[in-house]
């Protein structure tokens, strides 16, 4: 057989090297969470695919991969076969839409208020590229159940506290509100059925400017008059900020929520790093009712943490009201930026003991675990012929003592001076 | 749309509390394995699906999950449509088939003797049933590269530590050897042909009995001959153990191999174990070379880690003469007894601040880091009409401590004296 070494197209192997800064990262993230009271859960990366096709995944719902059905279920005889015949389970592309229904399936024995913690890897069938994956984890935090401004403000001060903790501070914080922009946009001339697809040219502003913006709603044969509302306002929200919202038509309690979201969460970032509001940002997630936000690295440009309101999600599940918002950091582009910079796991002793084939293996295994004693880490390993060079790869392999087994004389010496 | 609510079937939600012990156990685990200098490494759960189907996993082969092709390799049009032709992706059924094609994948930069670690959760689309679920985590460590008894013993030795790390002492480990097995089986009688279907018998010993599988092999009508011997074989055995594996045909080496791993392997174990031959330990995956072990609870019966040396899998890949062994922990079953014996995780102290909606929050954030910073978990909720309901409420979800927000005058009390 032929076998091809490689991962799936998309997905990827990880070293010891790299996983090792991966659960240092994680490990902050999850005990910064945790601190703060925020519980873990888990649920299964593979759903009933009717809940991830009925959910308001946006364009992520054209990238789920879908699992055969299987044994009797699975009828080739049947004429027109399509890919719901065929398929009755997929892998989650978010953890929001699990977390929904776990919600919804675990209520009886969760708080009234539910904050809620889970890191775990979501699957999209993107066009694989560089630094882009097909499975990728992501940390999130939400709270179920709580409708006021206190839950966007402990989501956007435990997201930014736990990328400090990792020493990231160079970030910006956006913030923006659904509602906001569609009474922009719909304020201009809009219509409600035109409002997503406006959303997706605005988005592109930082990246093709006014003009830009402008000349692709023409080509999209948007009203005239529209358009130029749009120019206007976009030009007097990015010189004013929220200040001038209010003529644009959104109404008053919705400034004050951003204004006041915008204030609190800025006094807490004491200047360690900036809170921004931005009608551009967007997010594609359909889901989204209220506030969404962002964290960007600020040289960098792009986002490493994004998320939102989406109040009617969970709700609409189980037909009564309930509130919830999330904020989810993209756990692979900060572990890369990391990376990039030649991050450092804080490193224990670790301490390879080496054998001759001729000792009592039993024998070093004791001795091993006398060493681990101390704390240290002991890896055993039979002693190569050359034992410079030997040597020399566990000195690259992170290694920074060593010890050649002689039973009672055993000796513990630093690799740098061997 | 209508939703249920429920995780797709043997899949299942782990609530806050299941996952605090799960999260105790596996960092136990890990960071024995990782002392011992096992090296932690990733292997994505999506492989392409001929690496899946193209290994020897017997039984398994029958239970993967396959993923439908996407857009335009997805053709409906074709006639005679086939499983192969719709799916080009699986869902691993174990860790040792991704950790053979990740070692092929990455060998320029591992160590000649890599000694791995991998944690993960692994898919087998079995009938569902209590307590059986098809999705499930393993713990693997494995030794590839060395030929010799030292990695029997290793591996044997450090999973035992991590289960005595987490006070499961209750139990025995069961070693055996693939060549034992057929060396006994060929010398009774039985064909090459039959020795898989007769091992599937034998292994049924201590439930049915020895005229269970007498009767058992008459039935699948195999030689009264070889069935005759075979028994005698068994009942030899089981009375004198290894001491007379050579008169029914065992090479002398191997006779010598499995009595020093079991001499060896009990004088590390120092008591505080046993360690048993037990020639009725079949182990049903294919690619099992020699060695076989397992560890099973004394009292229950049932097996909590399975392992062997598979020292094909990784050569027949590269076309070279690789050794490689394994031993991986069934986490779901150890951590369903720790459960059932009431296991407690360590407790630090859980504080919960509360406060009232007229309150500015970003103080109480404040107040609520002031008191993190002496290491306790603290998290924030809005204060309950009823306080006393609310505060046995969070006794209930693990806390020990409240206070309510009031500013400098804000006071920790024991959540048992409110």
């Amino acid at each position: 057989m032929k076998v091809n070494f490689n991962p799936a197209k998309g997905m990827r192997d990880i070293t010891p090297q790299e996983k090792e800064v991966r659960d240092y990262v994680e490990g902050v993230i999850v005990s910064t969470y945790k601190q703060s009271g925020f519980e873990l859960i888990e649920t299964p990366v593979v759903e009933n695919i009717e809940n991830l096709i009925g959910s308001k995944g946006g364009e992520n719902l054209k990238l789920i991969f879908k699992i055969l059905k299987r044994g009797e279920k699975l009828d080739f005889a049947k004429e027109g076969l399509t890919e719901e015949e065929l398929a009755d389970l997929g892998l989650r592309y978010d953890l929001t839409v699990p977390l929904s229904r776990f919600y919804c399936n675990n209520r009886a024995s969760l708080p009234a208020v539910f904050k809620s913690m889970q890191v775990g890897n979501v699957f999209r069938a993107e066009r694989a590229q560089k630094g882009r994956y097909r499975s990728f984890k992501q940390c999130d935090i939400d709270i179920i159940g709580d409708g006021t401004k206190a839950a966007e403000l402990e989501l956007i001060a435990t997201t930014a506290k736990a990328l400090t903790a990792l020493n990231v501070t160079n970030f910006v914080v956006r913030f923006n509100d659904r509602r906001v922009l569609k009474s922009v946009i719909l304020n201009c001339g809009f219509s409600e059925e035109e409002f997503d697809g406006v959303c997706i040219v605005v988005d592109k502003l930082d990246k093709v400017g006014l003009d830009g913006v402008a000349k692709e709603m023409k080509e999209k044969e948007y009203s005239e008059a529209a358009i130029l509302q749009l120019v206007k306002a976009l030009e007097s929200i990015n010189e004013k900020g929220t200040k001038c919202l209010a003529q644009y038509g959104v109404p008053e309690d919705v400034v004050s929520d951003v204004e006041e979201v915008l204030n609190q969460a800025r006094e807490f970032a004491g200047g360690k790093y900036d809170v921004e509001f931005d009608f551009t940002l967007i997010r594609g997630m359909g889901y989204y009712t209220g506030s969404i936000f962002e964290i960007a690295y600020k040289d960098l440009g792009y986002s490493i943490a994004g998320g939102g309101r989406y109040d009617e999600m969970v709700g609409n599940f189980i037909g009564e009201k309930i509130p919830a918002i999330g904020f989810s950091i993209g756990f692979e582009r900060l572990v890369n930026q990391l990376m990039d910079e030649k991050f450092k796991v804080p490193n224990l002793d670790k301490v390879v003991l080496l054998y001759e084939p001729s000792d009592r293996y039993i024998d070093v295994l004791k001795k091993a675990d006398e060493l681990r004693a101390t704390g240290c880490t002991v890896a055993v390993y039979e002693k190569a012929k050359k034992l410079g060079k030997q040597l020399n790869q566990f000195a690259d392999y992170g290694y920074s003592k060593f010890a050649v087994y002689s039973g009672q004389e055993t000796e513990v010496k630093d690799l740098s001076t061997n």
